[in-house]
C-alpha cells in the first residue's frame, strides 16, 4: 500500500498513498536527544509508540478533538490524514521539568495551574527556538484564528490526557505535539502522542517512564513504554 | 548630594538620595555586548547618553508618556523616580537587524508593520531569554494588567520616538525599554533611551549611528551619538 515516501524525520517517515488526501506514517525506533546532539536505536520503540498513539489518539477523537489519525495498519504504519503541518512545536508543561528549568531558572516539579504553554519554531537549523505570539505573526506561521483555535484544542487535549493518564496512576508533566490543516483548512492534532512526545512520571514513585529514560541515560526505555501500554489495557502484537 | 551606591549596572550606577522617593541615575562610559562577552570603555558616551536621554524622556513626557525621569543634575546625572523595575527586557522591532535575524532566520530590514513585540527575562545569568506572556504569568514578572498596560505604553511610545527620530532623518529600527512602579503601583518607563539601547540608522545611508558602532566594531561611536544630539539641537555641555 505504500510507495513514495514523503518526508522523513527524526522517528517517523511519511509515505504517500494512492489517495491523494492519506498518508502513512511509520514508527522507526530512532531515539534523538538535544537537537540531534544524542542519537541511538531502540529496537521496539517505534512498535510501542505506535500503539500507544493510536490508543491516545482514539481516546481524542472520542473527546471530540479533530486528528490526523485514521488507523493503524500494522505494528509500525498508521494510515492518517494528509495534512499542511504548522511549523509549530506546542508544548504544554503542568509542572517543570527538562529545558525550562535550566533556561529559566525554574525548580523541577513546579505545578504550573494554569498550565504553561510554549510555542517553539520547528526549523532544526536555528535550535527550535522558543517564540511568542508575535513572531508567529511576523514569521506567518498561524494567522490569529488558527493561533487561537491552536491553543484551545491543546488546552482541552491536556484536559483530557491529564485524567487519562490520572487513570493509570502516572501524572501528565508536559508533553509536544503538533498541528496542520486538511484540504479544507480544518485544524487537526498531527503527529504521534506517545512516550517520546511526553512527560509520563508514576504517580506514587515519581519514575520517569518516558523518552528522558534515553535522555538522561537512565535505561529499560521499553520496559516502562511498555508497562505504559499494560495499564492502558493495550495489546501490542509484535509481528 | 548622592549618597549610597544602591545598585551598579552594565553602563549605569544608581545612587540613594535623601529622599526616599527619588535616586539618581549615573551615565558611565562603559559599553558592554553580547551578554558581557564583549566590554570597552569609551570616553564621553555616558555623557551624550545622559543628554539625549533626558531629550527624549522630556518628550515622552510631553506626550503624556509616564517616565522615571526628573531632571539632569549636570553631564552624567539625571534625578529619577525610585521604581521598582520589572525584571523585563521590552524589545520593540520596527524592521529586523541583530539577534533576531540569526536567532529566527529573519532577513535584515525586514519590515514589521505592526511593530514586533518581544520580552526578555532580564536574568544576565540565563542569558536574557526570550520568554512570552505565560512566562511572565509562571515567574510572577508582572500581573496581567501590568503587562497590558506596558505593552500599550510600549506601542505609544514607539509611535512617538519613530516620527521625532523620522524628523531628524533617522529611521527607529529597533529598541529596547525598561518599566516599573513607583510606591503608589504607577507603571512608568524606566532607565534610558538613547544611542545605546536603541538601534538608529540614517535614513539616507543607512549608517548605524547607535551602539552597533562598538558591537561590530565600527568605530567612531561618540561622532555618531554627537550627530544625533546635533540633529535634536541639543547642546551637551561637558564640565
Amino acid at each position: 500500500m505504500d510507495t513514495k515516501k514523503l518526508y522523513e524525520g527524526k522517528a517517523k517517515i511519511i509515505y504517500a498513498t494512492e489517495d491523494a488526501a492519506k498518508v502513512i506514517q511509520y514508527f522507526k525506533d530512532d531515539a534523538t536527544a538535544f537537537n540531534n546532539v544524542k542519537k541511538d536505536n531502540i529496537s521496539g520503540k517505534g512498535i510501542l509508540n505506535n500503539f500507544i498513539s493510536e490508543y491516545v489518539m482514539l481516546l481524542l477523537k472520542n473527546n471530540d478533538i479533530p486528528t490526523h489519525f485514521i488507523k493503524r495498519l500494522d505494528e509500525r504504519r498508521q494510515l492518517v490524514t494528509k495534512l499542511d503541518i504548522f511549523p509549530l512545536e506546542v508544548i504544554i508543561r503542568n509542572q517543570a521539568a527538562g529545558s525550562i528549568c535550566k533556561r529559566l531558572g525554574i525548580a523541577e516539579q513546579t505545578v504550573f495551574n494554569p498550565a504553561l504553554l510554549e510555542f517553539c519554531y520547528k526549523k532544526d537549523e536555528y535550535g527550535d527556538p522558543v517564540i511568542n505570539d508575535e513572531h508567529i505573526r511576523v514569521l506567518n506561521l498561524a494567522n490569529p484564528d488558527e493561533l487561537e483555535q491552536i491553543k484551545e484544542l491543546t488546552l482541552k487535549i491536556n484536559q483530557i490526557l491529564s485524567k487519562a493518564f490520572a487513570d493509570i496512576n502516572i501524572k501528565l508533566i508536559d508533553f509536544k505535539i503538533e498541528f496542520g490543516k486538511d484540504s479544507d483548512g480544518k485544524i487537526m492534532l498531527a503527529d504521534e502522542i506517545s512516550p517520546d512526545s511526553c512527560r509520563l512520571w508514576d504517580m506514587n514513585s515519581n519514575e520517569k517512564m518516558d523518552k528522558d529514560r534515553f535522555r538522561l541515560d537512565l535505561g529499560d526505555l521499553t520496559k516502562y513504554y511498555q508497562e505504559i501500554a499494560d495499564r492502558f489495557n493495550i495489546e501490542v502484537n509484535y509481528a
